[in-house]
């Protein structure tokens, strides 16, 4: 069976491990903190590469930022990423090929092929963490657009200017849905900049009205956002993941949704395929793609 | 060269003529009032039916309302479409195969194959006419859904309640980017229910500034929505098409765009395949499904 090195790259962490053909990680994982500098980051990839380059036939990179049709480079990257970290030139870092995917949709790509959304024709992905990452897969393809940038989740929530976004444009659906909105949504409400999500959700489970009306209203958010896609893609599923997915109620949400949509009836799920699963769905596409665009 | 019966059925009107396979208008159109009940819209199909058939090789609908993804019926139709619209039979219609598809999907198809989005990647067409209507086409493919119905232009401008949308819900880009919408806007600026589109345009053409803010903030809901869909998708192109359309600066409108997207650049253009443009991508995509489906 195929073996794949694997590699999640974010801007906090990056991970390393070993998949295989079926999505089983059958090495432990490595974890590193992102290094602050391109040179630094490609050091520490080139190292990790070269310990494991030979048990493996390819290598498998879901990565922060958008990255091209061809698989092969990141074309934009986030905030969260070092200044000029799309130069880096993945191909020079193996002998073997270099496979590259953004990691929402490596993530999305994991759950439609063994996670919550498999079998589906057409699917949606929301990872709900510091920021919303999105993953669309329709016709068993990833969503990518003419450049590769397609899925992101800057959709506008008011026509007006509100609040800014980490896009540097206004009032987007990440402004709105991601971990640090509610933490926003918690400091406005309350006007207490040093209020954290924690608080928030701890308010909630502790039965704090104030707390739970600032909960509601990320979640309508998230709700608005999701009528709006459903209306779009008129998908099988949507998958919450991300580490504020947990917080959320998807029954709920699943209902509320198709009270008000003008498509079929879609479902609200939680991701299945677990925490490495950008590192499962980057291998997986990698492993489909065979030697096209490869290296001999 | 074959050639198809095409029809666009409409809220209030019913066009028929035929169309070649390359989307040539080789036959005169005619013009129905569309009847009010659906028995006499079946009556009124039939007998055009019965006049051509003997003619054509296949029967083209372009309508109103949502589409199956095997395109031989309407699973789901709009408020400007009589009660029942969609328990139509419409394959008892002809011995011929009849082909039907969502007419903003059939006016967007026409566009790809012989109009402004030709030769792209991912375009999104959008109809401003007294609704919204949108056809977005990926790899060569309508973006249809789970169930047909993918498209809809009816996500959230805002996410409390404040203008009532003609799907039922609130405050949809067709509640704000339609004809229909800016005629809303005047309404509400100058608390005059009997104020018209006619006249902001008008007004526009001849200076005033009150009916010049009117216009621009539709303007820039439709930008708004634009922004959104463009970061969703990372289209190669928009079309704008529908009677609303010609009163745009796509350019303008195109450099607001790309002044606040994540994705790459896009284009803003105008339709080119004309007002029959329905009739036409219904016909061109009858004859692409060739006997796949069909009758024998």
């Amino acid at each position: 069976m195929k073996k794949a090195l694997a590699f999640d790259i974010g801007g906090t962490k990056i991970y390393s491990g070993i998949v295989d053909e079926k999505g089983n990680i059958v090495s432990e994982i490595n974890r590193f903190q992102t290094p602050k500098t391109i040179d630094a980051i490609t050091k520490l990839l080139k190292n990790e590469i070269s310990k494991y380059e030979e048990e493996v036939d390819i290598i498998a990179i879901s990565t922060a930022g958008a990255v091209n049709n061809e698989n092969t480079a990141v074309i934009g990257s986030t905030g969260n990423l070092v200044k000029g970290y799309c130069t880096i030139d993945f191909q020079s870092l193996s002998g073997k090929k270099v496979f590259l995917e953004n990691d929402a949709n490596a993530a999305a790509w994991a759950e439609y092929k063994i996670g919550a959304s498999k079998g589906s024709k057409v699917s949606v992905m929301l990872t709900l963490g510091t920021g919303v990452g999105g993953g669309i897969i329709i016709d068993n393809k990833i969503l990518k657009g003419k450049s590769g940038a397609a899925g992101e989740m800057h959709f506008k929530m008011y026509p007006d200017k509100r609040r800014k976004c980490t896009c540097g444009g206004w009032d987007c659906f990440e402004a709105y849905a991601s971990g640090t909105a509610l933490k926003k949504d918690a400091e406005e409400a309350l006007n207490n900049p040093d209020v954290t999500t924690y608080d928030v959700v701890e308010g909630v489970k502790n039965g704090d009205p104030k707390m739970q009306e600032i909960f509601d209203r990320w979640i309508n958010d998230i709700i608005v956002g999701i009528k709006g896609l459903a209306n779009l893609f008129d998908p099988d599923c949507f998958i919450l993941s991300g580490s504020m997915a947990q917080f959320t109620d998807v029954k709920k949400i699943e209902k509320e949704v198709n009270s008000d949509i003008v498509t079929a009836p879609t479902l609200v799920k939680l991701a299945e395929a677990g925490n490495y699963s950008g590192m499962i769905g980057a291998a997986l596409l990698a492993f489909e793609s065979g030697d096209k665009n490869g290296k001999s």
